[in-house]
């Protein structure tokens, strides 16, 4: 089978393996109305947030709804070397949940517990399914929290898998530095648990941040231990408005070198500011603006605020508008939430080209100003979104999936993007994953020693390659 | 070649594969003087902190100066299938640098070049044989420094092999927190990078934490990028003494659950202030005792301080005496991290068998006192410091290398020491490694499983088991 036209650029090989009948067999058997092959669940289950849309979908989905589930699935899917695609709620942006070499989609939603809080470790263990939001409100009572918020109410297991990251990143780290231990059901269907719950060791090689950021490439994550937070005792969110993205980025280059612990800095251009105003009937001002919020005990975060307005005031930023209460705070974030859906409703029927580079620190202006100014020049509509106390920002391109000519030009701007990310020693993704979208932009990056070095430790813990195929690492 | 008994219940397979005449006359050939195979040098390259002292020492010894003299020595070797031990300080504790089987030590410590110090971005980039002290010695000026503080002046190179961390874990975290990017010379003699520059990404498996961590049984580290901090603007140093070793720890246990971002608070026990006393002709109350620091702004230091200082009092702590100039800091932090040398005097002589488990912080109490009990009815000398607020203690008994009789008692010690670790959901090893001394506990500790996929990991990156064999992973 050939690759769709508008895909061809950034994924050359979609080659479904056909499941055996004798799979489909096994698996109806053996999980009954667990497993479902309706054209509409196999098509909710072969798309993502991502633009791509035109993969024949999965051959059946199954509803896991323990670990030994998993385990069964991976077992007889291993026996007849079919694929197996982890699937959480859907919300990837690079392509990760589409059937690229067909094979079994195994929906881990229904493994939706919160199985222990440990309030006195300030860790929790949960199922993959268990989505950010849920945990939140799960552990509301024990005075903690858990930061990472990619916006969307994505999957915890989701969200190891990508290594995914967000708003809070910028103070409380990344899945990287938040997931303790995990659960894992491996290629052969064995169930194994890397790390501990404590906080710290050194013991044998990290298979957990191995399988964090792995992307279902070498195994289903089915459990997942977390760091968790005391919910700080003062919290206080502002916006501020700036005359252009320039002087916003620098605010925020020098609030993070001065050290400032600040919880959350994003930034928002003026065309997300529209799209929100539009989408959640605000009226902030069309401007560059800056999202905050300052966690710590009142005098810190009266410290923090007054630091940070004085640099603002440097750059020409508007006064700060305080969100203090919980109410107004939880309006503020969700506007910034819902940015991306805004922007993608105010161009009616289109589709999102995201790009995802993180950059040093020092070099964000240069970055973003660049990729801004190609963007206008364009005339694709977009936006901007950025975790820019990370160095980590997003261009959204809006294109009409119709038109071979705007995909190919805003893959052509995302490969600009990326290549001057990479030559101000950043990566080309910062949080979302390389799913199907950046196979290409991995190797630029890692250079093929080190994607040799990946592809020999996917071989060897995946010898039939059936882990969530043809992504990551390209053929 | 039969193990020396004392050796033999920890490390059961010391078989040196000889170096063939042809590699020596290679490394002769291509190293010249700076390739050695003097025994008092090769003596000095076999051993470590460690209470192994009687393996034959290593073949010869390579003074890399180059990343490319480290990448033509691993050929060398790889061509002669011989072991490649990668050697730093020679500060471990857990037998990493012994011979076990042979081969040549690549000493790095050479390679001591800062590279670069992007002071902007928060990151340093350093060779391998660079120590901490020496690094902070040479971002000094820019106002930024570097947080790991494993006590010994250890090599970079060495902590992030062995995934160190320290005093300053429990505010900055550990290497596998702030390690950005390596160069790594692979088992075939290949160089390649892992991460970049920025704070974060998803690109790809994490080799950088896989390296991590890995104690030279993957590949040799060679270039190292680091996170780094700016200077607090203030700090705050107090040392407080308690009734018992109970009253220290739970004062420990609140201060953390309570989220007080506290920069270091180590725990040592009378008979380590009692041998720092004599060390450093100080003064200390011969009690436990926390040491503490505190960074912030000064608000933020007086906080903290107030808010631990009421946690010590309902816990019958002392009142605080202060550290408050760099010269007070400098001689109480000397004190303890001469703790370990001072408490090896105390018993002239004597080796030290030191445990390092950590467990999660509400279990640190069971952990320790039950630890304490036992090594207080064994009537083997010890003495206890830990990194309480991470949940990390060492035990360390000073046994009299002569008598097996003691070695073994203190080995048993240690047996139930980290017995009851994994039983409270800790780890073996919280930051010294497996080495040779743990390669037990780690299958105890992981699972039958996730050693397996280790060894999968390491059979497919180095499948002649030349880099650094017969540590982590037991035959």
């Amino acid at each position: 089978m050939n690759a769709p036209t508008q895909l061809a650029h950034v994924m050359p090989e979609i080659k479904p393996r056909p499941a055996p009948p004798a799979l489909m067999d096994a698996l109806k058997s053996r999980f009954g109305a667990q497993f479902s092959e309706a054209m509409a669940v196999r098509e909710q289950h072969g798309r993502d947030e991502s633009a791509f849309t035109t993969v024949p979908p999965p051959a059946g989905v199954l509803f896991a709804e323990s670990t030994a589930d998993v385990a069964d699935a991976v077992k007889l899917c291993a026996q007849h070397k079919t694929p197996v695609i982890p699937y959480g709620v859907g919300s990837s942006l690079e392509g990760h949940l589409l059937a690229v070499q067909g094979g079994i989609s195994v929906d881990v939603s229904r493994m939706n517990q919160v199985l222990a809080v440990n309030a006195e470790d300030l860790t929790v263990t949960v199922q993959p399914g268990v989505t950010r939001k849920q945990l939140n409100d799960e552990i509301k009572s024990t005075g903690l929290f858990f930061p990472i918020d990619p916006g969307a109410d994505a999957s915890i297991g989701g969200m190891a898998a990508t290594r995914a990251s967000g708003t809070n990143a910028v103070r409380y780290g990344t899945m990287r530095e938040n997931v303790l231990a995990l659960e894992v059901v491996t290629a052969s269907g064995e169930v194994i648990r890397t790390g501990t719950r404590a906080k710290k060791s050194s013991a044998g090689y990290d298979l957990t941040r191995l399988f964090v950021g792995s992307e279902g490439t070498l195994g289903v994550i089915t459990e997942i231990t977390l760091r968790i937070y005391p919910l700080p005792e003062a919290v206080s969110a502002a916006v501020c408005s700036f005359p252009s993205i320039g002087e916003a980025v620098n605010t925020v280059i020098q609030t993070i070198q001065l050290g400032v612990p600040i919880a959350r800095v994003e930034l928002i251009d003026a065309h997300s500011v529209r799209a929100v105003n539009a989408h959640s009937k605000m009226t902030l001002r069309e401007a560059p603006m800056l999202l905050m919020e300052f966690h710590g005990s009142p005098a810190s975060v009266k410290e923090q605020a007054e630091t940070v307005q004085e640099i603002a005031r440097e750059h020409h930023g508007a006064d700060f508008e305080w969100a203090d209460t919980p109410e107004e705070r939880t309006r503020l974030w969700t506007a910034r939430h819902n940015s991306y859906f805004a922007a993608v409703q105010s161009r009616p029927g289109c589709r999102c080209i995201t790009t995802d580079t993180c950059v040093p620190i020092s070099r964000l202006a240069d970055a973003l100003l660049d990729s801004v100014a190609e963007a206008d020049a364009s005339g694709i509509p977009y936006f901007l979104v950025g975790h820019v106390g990370d160095g980590n920002f997003h261009m959204g391109y809006l294109i009409d999936p119709g038109s071979d000519d705007e995909r190919a030009r805003a893959e052509q701007l995302n490969r600009q993007v990326v290549a001057r990310a990479l030559a101000l020693g950043g990566t080309c993704t910062g949080e979302h994953g390389v799913g199907l979208h950046k196979m290409g932009f991995l190797v630029e990056e890692a250079g093929a020693g080190a994607v040799a070095m990946m592809r020999t430790i996917k071989q060897a813990l995946d010898p039939d390659d059936i882990m969530n195929p043809g992504k990551v690492l390209a053929a």
